[in-house]
Protein backbone atom coordinates (compact mmCIF):
# COMPACT_ATOMS: atom_id res chain seq x y z
CA UNK A 1 0.00 0.00 0.00
CA UNK A 2 1.37 3.86 -1.20
CA UNK A 3 0.04 7.23 0.26
CA UNK A 4 -0.01 9.53 -2.88
CA UNK A 5 -0.47 13.25 -2.50
CA UNK A 6 -2.34 14.94 -4.94
CA UNK A 7 -2.27 18.85 -5.08
CA UNK A 8 -5.50 19.71 -6.82
CA UNK A 9 -6.70 23.34 -8.76
CA UNK A 10 -10.66 23.39 -9.27
CA UNK A 11 -12.97 26.35 -10.59
CA UNK A 12 -15.70 26.16 -7.31
CA UNK A 13 -18.56 27.60 -9.09
CA UNK A 14 -20.19 24.39 -10.01
CA UNK A 15 -19.65 22.74 -6.72
CA UNK A 16 -20.98 21.81 -3.18
CA UNK A 17 -17.78 22.86 -1.80
CA UNK A 18 -14.96 20.12 -1.27
CA UNK A 19 -16.27 17.89 1.20
CA UNK A 20 -18.72 15.06 -0.30
CA UNK A 21 -22.20 15.55 1.22
CA UNK A 22 -25.60 15.27 -0.45
CA UNK A 23 -27.30 18.27 -1.89
CA UNK A 24 -24.88 17.91 -5.25
CA UNK A 25 -21.57 17.38 -6.34
CA UNK A 26 -18.31 18.13 -4.66
CA UNK A 27 -14.44 18.19 -5.40
CA UNK A 28 -14.00 15.29 -2.95
CA UNK A 29 -16.66 13.24 -4.80
CA UNK A 30 -15.56 13.38 -8.28
CA UNK A 31 -11.94 12.89 -6.70
CA UNK A 32 -13.06 9.33 -5.11
CA UNK A 33 -14.96 8.45 -8.65
CA UNK A 34 -12.66 8.57 -10.31
CA UNK A 35 -9.77 7.28 -8.37
CA UNK A 36 -12.07 4.40 -7.68
CA UNK A 37 -12.36 3.91 -11.23
CA UNK A 38 -8.79 4.18 -12.22
CA UNK A 39 -7.68 1.99 -9.85
CA UNK A 40 -10.33 -0.31 -9.80
CA UNK A 41 -9.96 -0.10 -5.43
CA UNK A 42 -12.62 1.60 -3.53
CA UNK A 43 -10.59 5.03 -2.96
CA UNK A 44 -11.62 7.92 -0.24
CA UNK A 45 -9.21 10.63 -0.60
CA UNK A 46 -8.80 12.77 3.04
CA UNK A 47 -8.79 16.58 1.85
CA UNK A 48 -6.79 19.42 3.44
CA UNK A 49 -8.70 22.35 2.90
CA UNK A 50 -12.58 21.57 3.34
CA UNK A 51 -12.80 24.71 1.04
CA UNK A 52 -16.72 26.27 0.57
CA UNK A 53 -19.25 25.85 -2.01
CA UNK A 54 -17.92 28.11 -4.58
CA UNK A 55 -14.65 28.30 -3.15
CA UNK A 56 -11.55 27.97 -5.52
CA UNK A 57 -8.21 26.82 -5.84
CA UNK A 58 -5.09 26.42 -6.86
CA UNK A 59 -3.53 23.67 -5.10
CA UNK A 60 -5.73 22.03 -2.42
CA UNK A 61 -4.32 18.39 -1.48
CA UNK A 62 -5.94 15.18 -0.67
CA UNK A 63 -4.10 11.81 -0.19
CA UNK A 64 -5.04 8.82 -0.78
CA UNK A 65 -3.92 5.13 -0.17
CA UNK A 66 -3.26 2.34 -3.15
CA UNK A 67 -1.99 -0.31 -4.42
CA UNK A 68 -1.30 0.82 -8.09
CA UNK A 69 2.00 0.05 -9.16
CA UNK A 70 2.06 3.66 -11.98
CA UNK A 71 4.68 5.60 -10.88
CA UNK A 72 3.13 8.34 -8.73
CA UNK A 73 4.77 11.15 -10.89
CA UNK A 74 2.63 9.64 -13.70
CA UNK A 75 -0.79 9.35 -11.74
CA UNK A 76 -1.47 13.02 -12.32
CA UNK A 77 -2.00 12.30 -16.35
CA UNK A 78 -4.12 9.33 -15.89
CA UNK A 79 -6.76 11.46 -13.63
CA UNK A 80 -6.83 14.40 -15.29
CA UNK A 81 -8.00 12.40 -18.53
CA UNK A 82 -10.90 11.27 -16.56
CA UNK A 83 -11.77 14.72 -14.53
CA UNK A 84 -14.27 17.20 -15.60
CA UNK A 85 -12.25 20.40 -16.96
CA UNK A 86 -12.95 22.37 -14.01
CA UNK A 87 -11.19 20.12 -11.46
CA UNK A 88 -7.43 19.44 -12.52
CA UNK A 89 -4.39 17.98 -10.62
CA UNK A 90 -1.43 19.78 -10.72
CA UNK A 91 0.92 17.49 -9.03
CA UNK A 92 0.63 13.69 -7.78
CA UNK A 93 3.76 12.22 -5.51
CA UNK A 94 4.11 9.87 -2.98
CA UNK A 95 4.52 10.38 0.45
CA UNK A 96 5.02 8.76 4.08
CA UNK A 97 2.07 6.31 4.72
CA UNK A 98 1.82 8.62 8.26
CA UNK A 99 1.43 11.95 6.26
CA UNK A 100 -2.09 13.59 6.77
CA UNK A 101 -2.73 16.81 5.60
CA UNK A 102 -5.00 18.45 8.18
CA UNK A 103 -2.74 16.44 11.13
CA UNK A 104 0.37 18.03 9.31
CA UNK A 105 1.55 22.05 10.10
CA UNK A 106 0.81 23.92 6.91
CA UNK A 107 0.70 27.64 6.28
CA UNK A 108 -2.56 28.39 3.91
CA UNK A 109 -2.99 31.35 2.41
CA UNK A 110 -6.27 32.19 0.71
CA UNK A 111 -6.64 35.74 -1.50
CA UNK A 112 -10.00 37.50 -1.84
CA UNK A 113 -10.19 39.16 -4.78
CA UNK A 114 -12.35 42.59 -5.14
CA UNK A 115 -13.06 43.78 -8.41
CA UNK A 116 -13.72 47.86 -8.21
CA UNK A 117 -15.33 49.05 -10.49
CA UNK A 118 -18.42 51.32 -11.74
CA UNK A 119 -19.47 48.57 -14.45
CA UNK A 120 -18.75 44.92 -13.62
CA UNK A 121 -16.49 42.91 -16.08
CA UNK A 122 -17.72 40.01 -17.36
CA UNK A 123 -14.34 38.32 -17.59
CA UNK A 124 -14.09 38.48 -13.96
CA UNK A 125 -17.73 37.97 -12.29
CA UNK A 126 -16.34 34.27 -11.39
CA UNK A 127 -13.42 34.72 -9.62
CA UNK A 128 -14.24 38.03 -7.80
CA UNK A 129 -16.20 40.16 -6.29
CA UNK A 130 -17.59 43.44 -7.84
CA UNK A 131 -18.17 46.37 -5.75
CA UNK A 132 -19.52 49.75 -7.35
CA UNK A 133 -18.58 52.33 -5.10
CA UNK A 134 -15.14 53.61 -4.51
CA UNK A 135 -13.05 51.29 -1.24
CA UNK A 136 -10.68 53.46 0.13
CA UNK A 137 -7.80 50.77 0.02
CA UNK A 138 -5.48 52.44 2.62
CA UNK A 139 -7.85 52.45 5.35
CA UNK A 140 -7.96 48.77 4.53
CA UNK A 141 -4.60 48.13 4.26
CA UNK A 142 -4.36 49.84 7.91
CA UNK A 143 -7.01 47.77 9.54
CA UNK A 144 -5.75 44.39 8.05
CA UNK A 145 -2.63 45.13 9.74
CA UNK A 146 -4.93 44.55 13.45
CA UNK A 147 -5.41 41.00 12.32
CA UNK A 148 -1.89 40.02 12.36
CA UNK A 149 -0.23 37.93 15.28
CA UNK A 150 -2.03 35.14 17.41
CA UNK A 151 -5.77 35.94 18.56
CA UNK A 152 -9.01 34.68 19.35
CA UNK A 153 -10.81 35.17 16.19
CA UNK A 154 -14.27 33.96 17.72
CA UNK A 155 -15.19 37.43 15.52
CA UNK A 156 -14.42 35.82 12.81
CA UNK A 157 -16.09 32.53 13.20
CA UNK A 158 -19.26 31.57 11.90
CA UNK A 159 -21.70 31.46 15.44
CA UNK A 160 -22.93 27.65 14.26
CA UNK A 161 -19.21 26.26 14.37
CA UNK A 162 -18.10 24.30 17.36
CA UNK A 163 -14.40 24.02 17.76
CA UNK A 164 -12.36 23.42 21.22
CA UNK A 165 -10.45 26.82 20.62
CA UNK A 166 -11.10 29.88 18.29
CA UNK A 167 -7.58 30.98 18.61
CA UNK A 168 -5.29 31.01 15.36
CA UNK A 169 -2.14 32.43 14.31
CA UNK A 170 -1.91 34.78 11.09
CA UNK A 171 1.03 35.51 10.20
CA UNK A 172 0.29 38.29 7.22
CA UNK A 173 -2.86 39.99 6.08
CA UNK A 174 -2.05 42.32 2.98
CA UNK A 175 -4.53 44.10 0.61
CA UNK A 176 -2.97 44.96 -2.24
CA UNK A 177 -4.56 47.22 -5.51
CA UNK A 178 -3.35 47.18 -9.12
CA UNK A 179 -6.18 49.02 -11.41
CA UNK A 180 -9.32 48.17 -10.49
CA UNK A 181 -8.35 45.09 -8.83
CA UNK A 182 -7.76 45.01 -5.50
CA UNK A 183 -6.87 41.67 -3.53
CA UNK A 184 -7.33 40.64 0.44
CA UNK A 185 -4.38 37.55 0.84
CA UNK A 186 -4.62 35.85 4.37
CA UNK A 187 -1.94 33.55 5.09
CA UNK A 188 -2.08 31.75 8.67
CA UNK A 189 -1.49 28.14 10.20
CA UNK A 190 -5.09 27.44 10.40
CA UNK A 191 -8.46 29.12 9.43
CA UNK A 192 -11.58 28.97 11.38
CA UNK A 193 -15.07 28.40 9.27
CA UNK A 194 -16.00 31.11 7.07
CA UNK A 195 -13.15 33.15 8.46
CA UNK A 196 -11.15 34.38 5.54
CA UNK A 197 -14.83 35.42 4.05
CA UNK A 198 -15.42 37.51 7.17
CA UNK A 199 -11.94 39.07 7.20
CA UNK A 200 -13.10 39.98 3.69
CA UNK A 201 -16.25 41.23 4.65
CA UNK A 202 -15.29 43.18 7.47
CA UNK A 203 -12.35 44.73 5.72
CA UNK A 204 -15.16 45.66 2.74
CA UNK A 205 -16.83 47.71 5.63
CA UNK A 206 -13.92 49.60 6.43
CA UNK A 207 -12.91 50.25 2.62
CA UNK A 208 -16.94 51.82 2.57
CA UNK A 209 -16.08 53.93 5.52
CA UNK A 210 -18.92 52.19 7.40
CA UNK A 211 -16.11 50.93 9.96
CA UNK A 212 -12.50 52.76 11.00
CA UNK A 213 -9.54 50.96 10.97
CA UNK A 214 -9.12 51.73 15.14
CA UNK A 215 -12.34 49.59 15.36
CA UNK A 216 -10.53 46.39 14.89
CA UNK A 217 -8.97 45.44 18.33
CA UNK A 218 -12.91 46.26 19.88
CA UNK A 219 -14.05 43.51 17.04
CA UNK A 220 -11.31 41.31 18.31
CA UNK A 221 -11.82 41.45 21.37
CA UNK A 222 -15.97 40.79 21.57
CA UNK A 223 -14.94 37.40 21.05
CA UNK A 224 -18.90 37.81 19.44
CA UNK A 225 -19.89 37.36 15.45
CA UNK A 226 -21.94 40.32 15.83
CA UNK A 227 -18.97 42.59 16.43
CA UNK A 228 -17.37 42.06 12.81
CA UNK A 229 -18.98 42.35 8.81
CA UNK A 230 -20.83 40.23 7.09
CA UNK A 231 -19.24 37.05 5.11
CA UNK A 232 -18.30 38.07 1.98
CA UNK A 233 -19.53 35.54 -1.07
CA UNK A 234 -17.93 32.60 -1.55
CA UNK A 235 -16.91 33.47 -5.42
CA UNK A 236 -14.12 36.26 -4.69
CA UNK A 237 -11.97 33.49 -2.51
CA UNK A 238 -9.22 31.09 -3.48
CA UNK A 239 -6.49 28.63 -1.75
CA UNK A 240 -3.74 30.44 -3.46
CA UNK A 241 -0.73 28.55 -1.84
CA UNK A 242 -0.40 25.39 0.93
CA UNK A 243 3.26 24.82 2.30
CA UNK A 244 3.69 21.86 4.80
CA UNK A 245 5.87 23.07 7.97
CA UNK B 1 -33.86 61.18 -33.01
CA UNK B 2 -30.81 60.46 -31.54
CA UNK B 3 -27.39 58.22 -32.31
CA UNK B 4 -25.92 56.20 -28.96
CA UNK B 5 -22.79 55.02 -28.86
CA UNK B 6 -22.15 51.62 -26.69
CA UNK B 7 -18.87 50.06 -25.22
CA UNK B 8 -19.45 46.16 -24.74
CA UNK B 9 -17.74 43.41 -22.65
CA UNK B 10 -18.66 39.97 -23.18
CA UNK B 11 -17.47 36.73 -22.33
CA UNK B 12 -18.49 34.99 -25.45
CA UNK B 13 -18.46 31.39 -24.31
CA UNK B 14 -21.59 30.50 -24.68
CA UNK B 15 -22.59 32.86 -27.95
CA UNK B 16 -22.48 32.11 -31.50
CA UNK B 17 -20.69 35.04 -32.17
CA UNK B 18 -21.54 38.95 -31.97
CA UNK B 19 -23.62 39.08 -35.14
CA UNK B 20 -27.49 37.84 -35.51
CA UNK B 21 -28.04 34.26 -37.00
CA UNK B 22 -30.18 31.37 -36.68
CA UNK B 23 -28.07 28.90 -35.10
CA UNK B 24 -28.23 30.53 -31.00
CA UNK B 25 -28.05 33.51 -28.90
CA UNK B 26 -25.25 36.18 -29.92
CA UNK B 27 -24.23 39.11 -28.84
CA UNK B 28 -26.43 41.56 -31.28
CA UNK B 29 -29.49 39.36 -30.50
CA UNK B 30 -29.53 40.24 -26.66
CA UNK B 31 -28.38 43.92 -26.74
CA UNK B 32 -31.28 44.15 -29.67
CA UNK B 33 -33.86 42.57 -27.31
CA UNK B 34 -32.90 44.38 -24.31
CA UNK B 35 -32.80 47.62 -25.94
CA UNK B 36 -36.04 46.83 -27.34
CA UNK B 37 -37.77 46.07 -24.70
CA UNK B 38 -36.36 48.75 -22.54
CA UNK B 39 -36.86 51.74 -25.01
CA UNK B 40 -40.44 49.79 -26.07
CA UNK B 41 -39.26 50.60 -30.10
CA UNK B 42 -38.08 48.07 -32.49
CA UNK B 43 -34.01 48.45 -31.97
CA UNK B 44 -31.32 46.80 -34.47
CA UNK B 45 -27.75 47.45 -33.19
CA UNK B 46 -24.93 48.41 -35.86
CA UNK B 47 -22.16 46.40 -34.66
CA UNK B 48 -18.10 47.37 -35.22
CA UNK B 49 -16.70 44.05 -35.19
CA UNK B 50 -18.03 41.11 -36.06
CA UNK B 51 -16.32 38.65 -33.43
CA UNK B 52 -16.55 34.62 -34.16
CA UNK B 53 -18.46 32.38 -31.96
CA UNK B 54 -16.86 31.92 -28.60
CA UNK B 55 -14.24 34.79 -28.92
CA UNK B 56 -14.43 37.54 -26.27
CA UNK B 57 -14.20 41.49 -26.29
CA UNK B 58 -13.76 44.03 -23.37
CA UNK B 59 -15.03 47.12 -25.59
CA UNK B 60 -17.32 46.21 -29.09
CA UNK B 61 -18.38 48.75 -29.99
CA UNK B 62 -22.78 49.35 -31.01
CA UNK B 63 -24.58 52.31 -32.14
CA UNK B 64 -28.36 52.55 -32.49
CA UNK B 65 -30.85 55.18 -33.01
CA UNK B 66 -33.24 55.98 -30.54
CA UNK B 67 -36.04 58.69 -29.44
CA UNK B 68 -35.51 58.02 -25.65
CA UNK B 69 -35.07 61.03 -23.44
CA UNK B 70 -32.91 59.26 -21.07
CA UNK B 71 -29.87 60.81 -20.57
CA UNK B 72 -27.30 58.83 -22.82
CA UNK B 73 -24.71 58.64 -20.08
CA UNK B 74 -27.51 56.88 -17.91
CA UNK B 75 -28.29 53.92 -20.12
CA UNK B 76 -25.39 52.09 -19.09
CA UNK B 77 -27.38 51.19 -15.96
CA UNK B 78 -30.38 50.83 -17.01
CA UNK B 79 -29.37 48.09 -20.00
CA UNK B 80 -26.60 46.16 -17.70
CA UNK B 81 -29.74 45.18 -15.46
CA UNK B 82 -31.21 43.74 -18.17
CA UNK B 83 -28.61 41.86 -19.88
CA UNK B 84 -27.21 38.53 -19.09
CA UNK B 85 -24.38 38.38 -16.70
CA UNK B 86 -21.88 37.33 -19.37
CA UNK B 87 -22.56 40.64 -21.16
CA UNK B 88 -21.57 44.46 -20.10
CA UNK B 89 -22.42 47.51 -21.59
CA UNK B 90 -18.83 49.24 -20.14
CA UNK B 91 -19.82 52.78 -21.20
CA UNK B 92 -23.04 54.72 -23.45
CA UNK B 93 -23.09 58.59 -25.07
CA UNK B 94 -24.20 60.32 -27.70
CA UNK B 95 -22.37 60.37 -31.17
CA UNK B 96 -23.21 62.18 -34.14
CA UNK B 97 -25.93 60.72 -36.22
CA UNK B 98 -23.74 59.76 -39.62
CA UNK B 99 -21.52 57.75 -36.82
CA UNK B 100 -21.09 54.22 -38.62
CA UNK B 101 -17.96 52.37 -36.43
CA UNK B 102 -17.51 50.19 -39.66
CA UNK B 103 -17.43 53.29 -41.86
CA UNK B 104 -15.28 55.08 -39.36
CA UNK B 105 -11.14 54.31 -39.07
CA UNK B 106 -10.13 52.73 -36.25
CA UNK B 107 -7.51 50.86 -34.59
CA UNK B 108 -8.14 47.37 -33.11
CA UNK B 109 -6.25 45.48 -30.73
CA UNK B 110 -6.94 41.91 -30.18
CA UNK B 111 -5.11 39.89 -27.29
CA UNK B 112 -4.46 36.12 -28.24
CA UNK B 113 -3.73 33.84 -24.40
CA UNK B 114 -1.90 31.27 -24.56
CA UNK B 115 -1.48 29.27 -21.08
CA UNK B 116 2.01 27.15 -21.17
CA UNK B 117 2.30 24.98 -18.49
CA UNK B 118 2.41 21.08 -18.62
CA UNK B 119 -1.22 21.00 -16.40
CA UNK B 120 -3.89 22.56 -17.37
CA UNK B 121 -5.18 25.77 -14.70
CA UNK B 122 -9.07 25.44 -14.56
CA UNK B 123 -9.60 28.79 -13.70
CA UNK B 124 -7.60 29.75 -17.00
CA UNK B 125 -9.79 27.32 -19.23
CA UNK B 126 -12.44 30.01 -20.29
CA UNK B 127 -10.24 32.61 -21.77
CA UNK B 128 -6.43 30.87 -22.52
CA UNK B 129 -5.62 28.35 -25.34
CA UNK B 130 -4.19 25.45 -23.19
CA UNK B 131 -0.72 24.22 -24.55
CA UNK B 132 1.32 21.32 -23.32
CA UNK B 133 4.56 21.70 -24.59
CA UNK B 134 7.24 24.76 -23.81
CA UNK B 135 7.18 27.11 -26.61
CA UNK B 136 9.98 28.89 -28.00
CA UNK B 137 8.81 32.59 -27.06
CA UNK B 138 11.79 33.70 -28.56
CA UNK B 139 11.26 32.54 -32.18
CA UNK B 140 7.50 33.23 -32.21
CA UNK B 141 8.93 37.30 -31.15
CA UNK B 142 11.57 36.82 -34.22
CA UNK B 143 8.46 35.55 -36.34
CA UNK B 144 6.20 38.13 -35.39
CA UNK B 145 7.65 40.83 -36.61
CA UNK B 146 7.63 39.54 -40.34
CA UNK B 147 3.75 40.51 -39.89
CA UNK B 148 3.92 44.23 -39.00
CA UNK B 149 3.45 46.92 -41.98
CA UNK B 150 1.11 46.90 -44.88
CA UNK B 151 0.71 43.45 -47.17
CA UNK B 152 -1.29 41.03 -48.82
CA UNK B 153 -2.68 39.46 -45.94
CA UNK B 154 -4.41 36.38 -47.72
CA UNK B 155 -2.52 33.44 -46.24
CA UNK B 156 -3.88 34.57 -43.36
CA UNK B 157 -7.61 34.55 -44.31
CA UNK B 158 -10.10 31.72 -44.11
CA UNK B 159 -10.46 30.58 -47.27
CA UNK B 160 -14.20 30.90 -47.55
CA UNK B 161 -13.97 34.66 -47.85
CA UNK B 162 -14.82 37.00 -50.34
CA UNK B 163 -13.80 40.66 -50.01
CA UNK B 164 -12.71 43.16 -52.49
CA UNK B 165 -9.08 43.35 -50.89
CA UNK B 166 -6.51 41.22 -48.75
CA UNK B 167 -4.21 43.93 -48.08
CA UNK B 168 -4.32 44.57 -44.10
CA UNK B 169 -1.94 47.49 -42.34
CA UNK B 170 -0.68 45.55 -39.25
CA UNK B 171 0.91 48.02 -36.77
CA UNK B 172 2.09 46.06 -34.20
CA UNK B 173 2.69 42.11 -33.35
CA UNK B 174 3.83 41.65 -29.70
CA UNK B 175 4.39 38.35 -27.56
CA UNK B 176 5.25 38.83 -24.42
CA UNK B 177 5.17 36.16 -21.62
CA UNK B 178 5.04 36.29 -17.63
CA UNK B 179 5.46 33.29 -16.33
CA UNK B 180 3.06 30.36 -18.14
CA UNK B 181 1.46 32.91 -19.73
CA UNK B 182 2.09 34.23 -23.05
CA UNK B 183 -0.19 37.02 -24.72
CA UNK B 184 0.09 37.66 -28.56
CA UNK B 185 -0.96 41.11 -29.47
CA UNK B 186 -2.38 42.40 -32.70
CA UNK B 187 -2.74 45.94 -33.76
CA UNK B 188 -4.30 46.93 -37.10
CA UNK B 189 -6.81 49.04 -39.02
CA UNK B 190 -8.93 45.66 -39.62
CA UNK B 191 -8.73 42.00 -39.74
CA UNK B 192 -10.03 39.86 -42.59
CA UNK B 193 -11.63 36.95 -41.99
CA UNK B 194 -9.88 34.61 -39.18
CA UNK B 195 -7.04 36.62 -39.58
CA UNK B 196 -6.19 37.20 -35.98
CA UNK B 197 -6.61 33.09 -35.00
CA UNK B 198 -4.69 32.16 -38.11
CA UNK B 199 -1.83 34.42 -36.95
CA UNK B 200 -1.67 32.82 -33.51
CA UNK B 201 -2.16 29.12 -34.90
CA UNK B 202 1.34 30.37 -37.17
CA UNK B 203 3.29 31.54 -34.27
CA UNK B 204 2.05 28.23 -32.40
CA UNK B 205 3.32 26.56 -34.86
CA UNK B 206 6.69 28.75 -34.79
CA UNK B 207 6.77 28.44 -30.69
CA UNK B 208 6.70 24.25 -31.10
CA UNK B 209 9.62 24.35 -33.93
CA UNK B 210 7.47 23.09 -36.55
CA UNK B 211 7.82 26.65 -38.73
CA UNK B 212 11.10 28.82 -38.57
CA UNK B 213 10.73 32.44 -38.33
CA UNK B 214 12.71 33.02 -41.69
CA UNK B 215 9.66 31.36 -43.33
CA UNK B 216 7.30 34.04 -42.52
CA UNK B 217 7.58 36.07 -45.78
CA UNK B 218 7.59 33.08 -47.88
CA UNK B 219 3.80 32.59 -46.39
CA UNK B 220 3.01 36.08 -46.88
CA UNK B 221 3.73 35.91 -50.84
CA UNK B 222 2.33 32.66 -51.03
CA UNK B 223 -1.05 34.01 -51.08
CA UNK B 224 -2.37 30.68 -49.72
CA UNK B 225 -4.03 29.71 -46.61
CA UNK B 226 -2.42 26.44 -47.05
CA UNK B 227 1.15 28.50 -46.59
CA UNK B 228 0.53 29.34 -42.95
CA UNK B 229 -0.57 27.40 -39.45
CA UNK B 230 -3.98 26.39 -38.41
CA UNK B 231 -6.78 28.48 -37.16
CA UNK B 232 -6.30 28.96 -33.30
CA UNK B 233 -9.53 28.10 -31.46
CA UNK B 234 -11.81 30.93 -30.26
CA UNK B 235 -11.71 30.90 -27.09
CA UNK B 236 -7.69 32.46 -26.21
CA UNK B 237 -8.87 35.43 -28.13
CA UNK B 238 -10.60 38.56 -26.79
CA UNK B 239 -10.82 42.22 -28.63
CA UNK B 240 -9.07 44.66 -25.83
CA UNK B 241 -8.68 47.65 -27.60
CA UNK B 242 -11.06 49.59 -30.20
CA UNK B 243 -10.06 53.61 -31.15
CA UNK B 244 -11.24 55.40 -33.97
CA UNK B 245 -9.26 57.55 -35.40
Amino acid sequence: MRRIKLVVAYDGTEYCGFQVQNNGPTIEGELNKVLSELFKEDIRVIGASRTDSGVHAYCNVAVFDTQARMPAEKMVYAINQRLPEDIRVQESSEVAADFHPRHTDSRKTYEYRIYNAAVQNPMKRRYALWNYYKLDVEKMKEAAAYLVGEHDFKSFCSADTQVESTVRTVYEVAVTQSGEDIVISVSGNGFLYNMVRIIAGTLLEVGKGRIEPNEMPRILVAKNRQASGPTAPPHGLTLVKYEFL
